[in-house]
């Protein structure tokens, strides 16, 4: 409660109401099989919601410990898995429900295994299965283990343990019948004592509920980072849970609640909607099928008041896509020669922007691939933005590798841009395509706007409709109107400048304000460094001026302009310029007034993609 | 395959590749238990996808037809909850794994209940559920219902029932035993000749993956847009599918595959991605369980290739914030009098906005709620904009509503905004705060940009920051660097102007050219009609010119230009200030630099616009 301790918050008040309204409810008795069970405080009551970015919201007792008892026997089979493998584990453990009570001796007819890992039998021989060299070695393995899952370390409770030792008669028995089987090969009673001591392992209900959250989280503890278990048997281990986790009382809960849990004879429930949240709740007092009266009731209703049940989410693929466009609705921040925007007004609906956004999986890349191959007119270029993506899994990646390698092949170019905090995007596609050329290509570009820049630039190129050089000053907006005579005395105030590539044409920060018409190449506008830090605000083709902000106000120049291969400008310093205030009045008014309907015009252009990236058109 | 069969798809190559690599499995034999099943064709084989867009992916036998058989279970125990509700329903049949076989003749020891309706004993007991006067109204209502699911009118397989019916002894046998203990309060046989017929409906895995889809969207079917059961059933309906739909490979499917599924002795399968998909798959060999092997096969493989376990998807609350920012970094699109520009400079980040989007449920809304009540300094302003939401649950539009009873308990304005294809918002929030002003209040504006610019100026207006009549022509940015002596000869040229409120001060394609500066109130600018069809673009208040743009260019107007209210303004006409060319040069140039350098200064403001709007600076 750091932060949402200070304000309201309608989450906190929720859990708060559900803690008074539940804390009267007397029913159910604490379990007494373990004879230092029944110690327990009966009214002892916590609630916790964890989020899956490490978030705890608790009520209650709920930094008080108690034993996590069966609740330990999911995270025990899930580091089982990761020893052994599943395959290993499926021939030493079912995973069907068995419709007995939890300590029922109940083995498989043919094989001898026990049903699932949830049940003592399947527990004891989970146990079993651990690697290590000796018994405290694999108490320490599973303690740490644990430790991971909690973001903590934990600690056994001694007296119940000891407790438990001294009674444990019935899963002693277990322990042998399992080395009958050979489910078990070492000495039966070493594993035993240590299934014991992993169920008198000591947690609060925030312990708890950090656990389900490192679940739902793919096995990464989202408040230390930490990952408990590997990412493929998350899924196994909340399965047995679902099926089996609440003892007879399974399918009624996956009913009622909808979320994989499990539950201990202490009192303890550990809830996980997966992707989402974690939850742990404490209440000794058991119901007669061996679950926490209260928590059973605060489970149900935080279901029921949150939508929690995983089988009803809202249907989700759709949101993949944040925003689509052409370049025909919004060209890249490179300031062109009239008659290439003219050119890319009537062509740019060729070069599409696909902004994609949040985790990308089979549900959310399917419609953008079925969008892609969909669009009408077969597109020129395509680029698929990845700047808010947060994740991207296998196959997500494997299907956009596919549908990139096959528009490459119907010569479409295709861009992967903002891929830097997705590593993984290109790992796979580098992977799945095996075409190294190939997949340097589709990641040339760090930027959208570059990738649009080269797209255009290669529509305009197939099109011999690029302005390569402009030495004609009347294809200037800043000519428009001249009379001829203007226009020599205009071309007369002129100075030609060369610039070897990486030059600086204007520098941030300077006075110097010059104006520059761009008569060949291309200069780029930065923000702070050239590279690195910087960032690259645009860019500027021939037939177009640069500088005219500082050129009208005097002011310093707020950013750098590179050239960006060879460039050569037309150069018309502010004096001469003045100057000409009293030498050719008229021709100073004219460009004055040209230079601000070029600033109109660029006004323009950034009013329609405001419009564009707002996406509100309603 | 409408659009995706004429070109390339990833999605479709990979079920062709499916299909082709398990087309050659022989492994199991068609069911004989019925004898008509034994005549169907053992290698028919289909496969299909369907979103929750309804999109149909299909490889295969894919149209051909087959009898339900058990997957009708599923969807009668949904039709049976629809008319008498889960309580009644729970009394009856109940919800727990049984363990035993589909046509075991078990029945719970206490009550007599069958244990769950998946099993024979439960789906008979189901179907004596359905409300209806006579058995052929009640085999209509099931028919209809399954339509709905299919998106198409269903059949009976009259071979297929007739054959069930003359060897169906034993599930006459269980429609007696279910008599005996009152589940059953009909003549029995007529109940079980209803079940006949309801397992005799043909269908093809098209269907299967559709009717999989619409259980996937929430009950709606996606093609048709036909609700075919209650939301709140849904989850009901899958979970009992996940915990005993797959016979006695439930917990096994639920490990390897991850989906709530239902299988058929006829050979079909289907399984339900919720919120995501539906997949049918048909082919006739059953393995010992009674399950298609190919359809295991098929589904085990999709599972895993497109990782669609449903207990290990990604982490997802964050995507819910599609941008936040403050008015001291995106200002309304009001144009403003400069100290009131600088004023919002300093103090509007105490307005914020959060773009919310993707479906709000709570753990989406979860995280909004934590950055909203965590925000360092108390918040004056908070909109919530719903523009890119696809939906809202009722959990989110509490939560929500509390949230913002509590600001505005904290004098903190709020305002949810582009919320029109959201009614279901207005409707919770209405409800749960039962306080028809404040609601009102919170919906007051359309769009985020009104709602906007209104905490703007009560920001301002409390600071006593407002200019609301600006007569004094020094704070005008077109009068900067004039002498008092061409101030004087500049207000000489003025008209003054009075514009009662929705008066046009400038009227969409007309010429005239005059530029008009603000001395009083506020005039907002229309694309297309002031009001209905068309769009504010923006406004602008005292000490801001308008009309610059055609000043500069003589072109026609682009916008509608009105009085928000009663608006004086100071007008320079074209041709007085061409006429000062001649009378005062030095006055006009330094007016068309003002301009200039107005419009620089609307440049700047949209370049920092575009950069927060698309929110990429790396």
């Amino acid at each position: 409660m750091d932060n949402a301790g200070s304000r309201f918050s309608p989450i906190q008040a929720f859990l708060e109401f559900l803690h008074a309204k539940y804390a009267p409810l007397r029913e159910g008795e604490v379990a007494t099989y373990i004879p230092e069970l029944a110690t327990a405080d009966p009214e002892a009551f916590g609630i916790c919601v964890a989020t899956t970015d490490g978030f705890v919201y608790e009520v209650g007792a709920s930094r008080q410990e108690f034993t996590i008892q069966s609740i330990s026997k999911p995270f025990v089979y899930g580091l089982a898995l990761d020893d052994n493998g599943p395959e290993w584990m499926m021939a030493k453990v079912g995973v069907e429900p068995s419709g007995d009570a939890f300590n029922a001796i109940s083995l498989h007819k043919v094989t001898g295994c026990p049903l699932n890992p949830m049940i003592n039998t399947g527990a004891i021989a989970t146990t079993g299965q651990i690697a290590a060299d000796t018994p405290q070695q694999r108490l320490e393995r599973i303690l740490q283990m644990f430790s991971l899952y909690a973001g903590r370390r934990l600690r056994i409770d001694q007296d119940v343990y000891l407790s438990e030792s001294r009674t444990g008669h019935r899963n002693r028995a277990i322990g042998h019948l399992l080395r009958n089987f050979d489910v078990l090969t070492d000495e039966p009673n070493a594993t035993v004592d240590t299934y014991f001591q992993q169920c008198a392992i000591a947690v609060t209900c925030g312990d708890l509920a950090l656990m389900g959250a490192t679940l739902a989280n793919q096995g990464i503890n989202p408040l230390t980072g930490v990952r408990a278990i590997r990412e493929d048997h998350v899924e196994n281990v909340l399965s047995v849970m679902a099926s089996c986790g609440m003892y007879d009382f399974s399918g009624g809960w996956i009913y009622n609640v909808g979320m994989p849990a499990k539950s201990g004879v202490a009192g303890g429930v550990l809830a996980v909607l997966p992707g989402q949240l974690g939850i742990g709740v404490y209440s000794p007092r058991l119901d007669t099928q061996g679950n926490s009266v209260r928590a059973l009731k605060v489970c149900e209703e935080l279901s029921r008041a949150w939508e929690l049940h995983q089988f009803n989410p809202p249907y989700c693929p759709q949101n993949s896509r944040r925003l689509t466009y052409t370049s025909a609705q919004r060209t890249s921040s490179r300031t062109r020669h009239p008659a290439e925007r003219e050119h890319l007004r009537a062509s740019g609906h060729l070069i599409h922007v696909v902004e994609m956004q949040s985790n990308l999986a089979f549900s959310t890349t399917e419609p953008i691939i079925r969008d892609v191959i969909g669009s009408a007119e077969k597109p020129r270029g395509m680029i698929l933005d990845c700047h808010h993506v947060t994740s991207i899994n296998r196959v997500a990646a494997r299907l956009l590798a596919d549908l990139a390698r096959d528009l490459k092949s119907r010569k479409c170019d295709v861009y992967f841009t903002h891929t830097s905090r997705l590593p993984m995007l290109k790992a796979q596609v580098a992977t799945h395509l095996a075409d190294s050329d190939l997949c340097a290509e589709l990641f040339r570009y760090h930027s959208t706007d570059a990738a649009l820049e080269q797209c255009e630039d290669l529509l305009l190129g197939e099109a011999r409709a690029q302005h390569t050089s402009g030495k004609n000053l009347r294809e200037f907006e800043i000519t428009a109107g001249l009379t001829e005579e203007e226009l020599a005395v205009f071309a007369s105030l002129l100075t030609d400048r060369h610039y070897a590539s990486g030059e600086v044409i204007i520098r941030l920060g300077t006075e110097s304000t010059n104006l520059f018409l761009i008569t060949k190449g291309v200069v780029g506008v930065w923000l702070g460094a050239v590279t690195g830090e910087g960032r690259r605000m645009g860019s500027f083709s021939v037939g177009t001026m640069v500088g005219e902000m500082a050129f009208l106000d005097g002011e310093k120049r707020s950013a750098n302009v590179v050239a960006e291969g060879d460039v050569e400008c037309a150069v018309l310093e502010i004096a001469t310029f003045l100057a000409l205030q009293q030498s050719h009045p008229t021709l100073h008014t004219k460009i004055l007034r040209n230079i601000g309907i070029s600033l109109a015009t660029k006004l323009r252009k950034l009013n329609q993609d405001v419009t564009i990236l707002s996406a509100q058109r309603d």
